[in-house]
Order: structure tokens, then C-alpha cells, then sequence
């Protein structure tokens, strides 16, 4: 097992009840809260209604910064960083999913500095000394950006999308109620378990290859993935089944499923120049990617993608060779994500063959695990994708 | 799946290199230390010159508690909190394994009130209002105290073991290298074992039956564990095991295996006047009452133990009655324990028959789950161990 170091304080509350924790949090902190939320589903559930009433209850002033997009974007930011200056914000309340959660992130260290935020943290990561807290009310399980310290923000102008990332950016409290997500649209719902499902294998199909405690609970945490998300497609009221999606997505980020591994972000890599350049939905990208990348790279990484297919995906290897189990388990992955709904080529994410150029053009290419990727190595894992 | 809360703020730094971090966290507090540990075991081991090094280079003033006894005692926590008022301490360092760890826990919000710790805090369970800063130094994995917030002491004036928890205690900072194991002598390496396997199955046996993330995740912690203490029998140097060992002891007492769940702290509590009356090892103890606990409550809990019986130690029920598979899986814990040369009935523990009764008066029966114990339970379940 490899060294590490573990570190999460963020506070979950998790449940049918959760909601009724955030009077409780907001007691801990200053008068002036920044809310922040995406398209406006939260009015038409009524949770805004109810979080505004809460806030007033606690004697609040309220400033908003709605309308935060899918990949969200710098001048977003610009713009929460310009109001927490001014309102002399003390919370920050992120209401939704990654994007708006990242957002906030964001937003805390860039008001702490004089600095460009975007120059200072995600170009030259600078250490942040300083964050505005941060709380979340989570209605889209997906980025797992609830329960970890990490800030994904896109620069259309650059065509970059870069992370950043800060002990100081943790939220301080995360509610987590899976009634919340009865009514995500499906589409929103299929991208959040494709994200989920693709993290789980950044981080367990990397090295070291023995048997240790971190690769069992990514395992099991893959399995549950797959059980809880047929379950939900049955039945989109399954509360246990959402609780199990919610949670899962959640975990997946907190960090224990780093300890000790490698870890091998390639296929996010790849995907974020993708949904920088097209803005398709991050889930999306990955359903298409992941996949291809996996089979590009199955002879380096052979023994742990044979364990993949036996452990999560319930392979019978009897009579196969590991390469024929190995792509089993690949296959059985790309055809999960269909029966889910997911697109499978880039024709379909609207991304043109003449594009695969520039897209390993942007590709960072230090993320890679098994195998040293090279710009030609995208551009061939792209190909397969068409 | 039930609501839950989680929180745990514990800084971990684990492998190897972990001892090197030493230095930087003694950095974040003040200049008065107290080293608490037990036996002098770090004494032979070098270990104890190690940090007195890293201590001193830090300009700290070092204060001792040495001699921490196993079922830590009441008299050594008053004697610690003496130290603690007398030479302002700003950080309590608990070199050892969970007996350490506990009694610093105790002098740490002891410390900080007028009021008798014992009566105060373990016995009214008043909510600590301050606490002294703790760091951990791990040596023996069992206990899980260094990733938990809860402490357990033993009153042998009143032949009380009792336990408290705080937020407060939570280590700051944890130092676990799993060569620091190597040494350990059989027994308290076997006692460990037997008492992680003892925490993951009493946050495992008890409801909800459903799947969920937290059931998947404990089985994954059980394999892990097994398969580990295995491994290190057979190679008691075998770094990848004793790793092994180590996290999955933590990991099973960091909250993440409560979520959803009800718990069930029978065995435990049933264990507890046992080393308090007679001061076995508390790992020794659950080895003799856990299996016992267990076939009492075995057609009260028959579909949960028919699947550890299944998920856990690869129980083929083919033909069998979910009885006969249930009574399986407890054949193989049992089994198990006796391979790892752990007592298997309570005459080995030199606790005689006529005591039963004795155990059962101090047995709180306020911890159980699948089935509700009266005093006369206990004494069956403790007669089927003599």
C-alpha cells in the first residue's frame, strides 16, 4: 500500500430529515449569505422557498447569485466574488449540483484575494489563505464536489477548463436529503451515475495492483452504483434506492477511495477540453470516453481490469483468457451506460470528427496511470469514439 | 436507508513515511506537551527517542504520563489532568494503542472543567465544553480510538467500564505506520483482530436488512481484515498486510460504517464487566462472547447471518436452510478466532462459572438490536461459553 494522508471535515447530514439541519448550521455563522443555484428547478420544487425561509428565520440578509450554468464558467465567479466584496458576504449556500457547488468554491478563495482568481488559483495554484465557509444543500448526486475540497471552473474565452483545489474550499456542512432528486430530469440523473460510475474507476483502476482495503470499498461502492441505479430506473421513488446513488456519489469523492492508489484521471482529462469546447454535459462525455479509453489501454492494465469484470461486473471467467475477461467487463460497462441512456459515440455528443485534433491539443496529458498517454494516444481513443 | 450524521475530522497520515509528519503537526500547537503511553514498549522499540527527538527540536517542554494500563483506569486519568492544570498543557501526544488513546480522551475534556471527570462526563454524560488538543502516535491497531471521538474507561473502585464521546476528542491528527507493528507480541496483535472483527460486526449484524452503500462497505472492511490477519501470521513482516491490518481497524470506527445503520454493542457490552471484574484483554474477551452473542440471536437475525455467512466467508448454501448457512457463518468466526490462537471459552479467560451472574447484573442491556436481552439472556448466552 502506497502512503497517504486523509482529511475530510465536512459535516453530512444525510436523510428524509436533513433539510431540518440547516436552521441548526446556519446559527454557526455571520449575518450576510450568499445563495447561489443554477436554473431555477429549486423554485419550482419549492426548496427555495423553504432554504429562504429558514434564512430569514435565522435572521439573514440574503444576497443571490442564480442562474450558475452546467461548466461553470469564470464570469460567474467574477460575479459572486463581486457581490461577497461588497455585501461583506460570511456564507457562502450552494443550492444544486457540482457546477453550482464549484462555483461557490470558487467564489470563497477568489473573494479572499486581490489576485485575479483565476490567474492566481487555477492557472499558477497558488495556496489559497483565506475562504469565505461554504455550505451545501445537494439536489444533483453526481462531482461528489459536496464532499471534497476540489474546484472545477471553465474559461470559455481560453477553452480551459482547469481544477483547484484547497483544504479551506471543504464545505463546512453538506444536507443530503435523496427525496430531493425525485424529480431530476432523467438525463441529469443518467450523467450524475456515469460521472459517479467513472470516478470509482479513476480511482480504482490504478496501481498498485495487490489486494488492499481501498480497492475492496471501490468495489463495493461500484456494485452499489449498479444496483441502485437499475432500482431507480424501475422505480424513480425509490427512496433507498436514491439514498444509495446519493450516497455512493458522495463517498466516491470524500478521499478514502484514494488511500494508497495512484489514482488515474485520464478520462477526465480527456473529457474536459470536450465539454469545453462544446459544452456538453461533463456525464455525458465521460459515458463516451471512458469506455474507449478503457479498451485502448486494456493490455497495460489487464490483471486489474479482469478483476473489474469478476468483482463488479459478475464476469464467469471460466474457459475466457484475461484479455477476453478484461474486455468483457469493458463491454459490460459501455452497455450499462446505454441501457442507462448515456450517448456512446461523439456523433451523438454533437462533437465532429475534425474536432479530435483539437481536442488532444487541450488534453492535459499527466494524468494517466497504467500507460504514459501521448497526444497521439487521444487522438486514436477519440477515433474509436466517432 | 435510516438518517444519518457523519463528521470526522481527523487528519491521517499513514504508511512509512507517516513519522516524518510528526514534526510539522507539533508545529500547529503550543509549547507544553504531555506524552502519554503505556508499558515502555516505545521505550525498547526506539520509538520513544524518536519523538522525544522530534519533541525537543520542536522547542517544546515535555511532560510524561508513562505506564497507561490496558482497561485504563480512573486513577490514571485524575493523575494525567493533574499534570494537564499544573503545567498548562497545550497538547496531550498518546503514544500507544486504544488504552492510551482513551485516557488522554478523558484527560483532555477532564482537564478542562472544575467537575470530577468520571462523575461528570461517564457517568452523567454532560456535554464537554472544551478539551485539550490530542495527537496520536498508533502502535497497536484494535480499538479504532485513534479515528473515533469516543473513549472507554474502567472504575475498578466501582467495577464500572464506561464509555463517553465529544466531538472534542477527536485525535487532531493521527500517525499510523503500520511497521511500527512488527514488533507487537502475538496475543495483542490477535486481540486486535479480534476486536476490529467485533466492531465491523456490530455495526454489520443489526437492521436495516436492505441493500445499502454501508453493508457493501463492511463486508468489503471483513474480507480485507481476514484475509490480512492471514497473511501476517503467516509473515508477521509482510508490510502490505500489517497495512492492511491497520487502516481497516480505523476505518471500521471512523463513522463511515454507522451510516444508515442501527448498530448493535451487545457483545461489547457484554464483554465490558467482564474486563473490568477480571482485566482480560478486551479483545480476548469478545472472542469468547461474540460467537456465543451471536447463535443466541441466530433465528432472531437468520437473513443477515445467512449473508455474512455468504459475503463474508464464501459460504456455499447450496442445500442448506438459511439456518444451516447462518450457523455456518458463526462456525467460521468462531473457527477463525481459534486459528488466530484467541480464547474460545470463558474458563481460558480464567473467569469462573460462578461469576456468570455477577456479569450479567453490570451488563447495560440498552445496546442490542435484532433482539431485545434480558439479564437471563446474558446468563444463557455466557453459560454456552464456559
Amino acid at each position: 500500500m502506497n502512503d497517504f494522508m486523509y482529511y475530510n471535515p465536512v459535516r453530512v447530514h444525510f436523510g428524509r430529515e436533513a433539510m431540518a439541519e440547516l436552521p441548526g448550521e446556519l446559527e454557526k455563522f455571520g449575518k450576510n449569505v450568499l445563495l447561489l443555484y443554477g436554473g431555477g428547478s429549486i423554485k419550482r420544487t419549492g426548496l427555495y422557498d423553504r432554504i429562504l425561509a429558514d434564512l430569514r428565520a435565522a435572521g439573514k440578509n440574503v444576497f443571490e447569485l442564480p442562474g450558475v450554468m452546467p461548466n461553470p464558467r469564470t464570469e460567474k465567479v467574477y460575479e459572486g466574488i463581486e457581490i461577497c466584496r461588497r455585501e461583506k458576504i460570511d456564507l457562502l449556500l450552494a443550492v444544486g449540483g457540482g457546477s453550482t457547488i464549484d462555483c461557490a468554491k470558487a467564489v470563497a478563495v477568489g473573494a479572499c484575494t486581490d489576485k485575479d482568481f483565476w490567474q492566481a488559483f487555477f492557472k499558477d495554484w497558488e495556496t489559497a489563505e483565506a475562504a469565505i465557509p461554504l455550505g451545501v444543500v445537494l439536489t444533483l448526486p453526481a462531482t461528489g464536489s459536496e464532499l471534497d475540497k476540489s474546484s472545477v471552473i471553465t474559461n470559455m474565452a481560453a477553452h480551459e477548463k482547469n481544477s483547484y483545489d484547497s483544504e479551506l474550499t471543504f464545505p463546512r456542512f453538506a444536507i443530503l436529503d435523496p427525496a430531493l432528486t425525485y424529480t431530476l430530469p432523467k438525463a441529469q440523473m443518467v450523467n450524475g451515475i456515469v460521472d459517479t460510475i467513472s470516478h470509482l474507476y479513476e480511482l480504482y483502476i490504478s496501481p498498485p495492483d495487490e489486494e488492499c482495503l481501498t480497492d475492496e470499498l471501490a468495489e463495493a461502492a461500484l456494485r452499489t452504483e449498479i444496483r441502485a441505479a437499475r432500482a431507480a430506473a424501475v422505480n424513480p421513488e425509490d427512496y433507498d434506492a436514491r439514498a444509495d446513488l446519493m450516497w455512493t456519489s458522495s463517498f466516491a469523492l470524500c478521499g478514502m477511495l484514494n488511500n494508497g492508489k495512484k489514482t488515474d484521471w485520464a478520462s477526465h482529462c480527456i473529457e474536459h477540453p470536450i465539454s469545453a469546447l462544446y459544452d456538453v454535459a461533463h456525464g455525458a462525455g465521460l459515458a463516451v470516453v471512458h469506455p474507449a479509453y478503457l479498451d485502448y489501454i486494456c493490455l497495460d492494465a489487464l490483471p486489474r481490469l479482469r478483476r473489474l469484470a469478476i468483482r463488479v461486473w459478475d464476469v464467469d471467467d471460466a474457459g475466457m483468457t484475461e484479455e477476453e475477461t478484461a474486455r468483457e467487463g469493458i463491454r459490460r460497462t459501455r452497455a450499462f451506460f446505454r441501457e442507462l441512456g448515456a450517448p456512446a459515440t461523439l456523433t451523438e455528443l454533437g462533437v465532429p470528427a475534425e474536432s479530435i485534433g483539437r481536442i488532444a491539443d487541450l488534453t492535459d496529458l499527466g494524468c494517466f496511470s497504467y500507460r504514459r498517454l501521448t497526444r497521439e494516444d487521444v487522438v486514436s481513443i477519440l477515433k474509436t469514439a466517432l
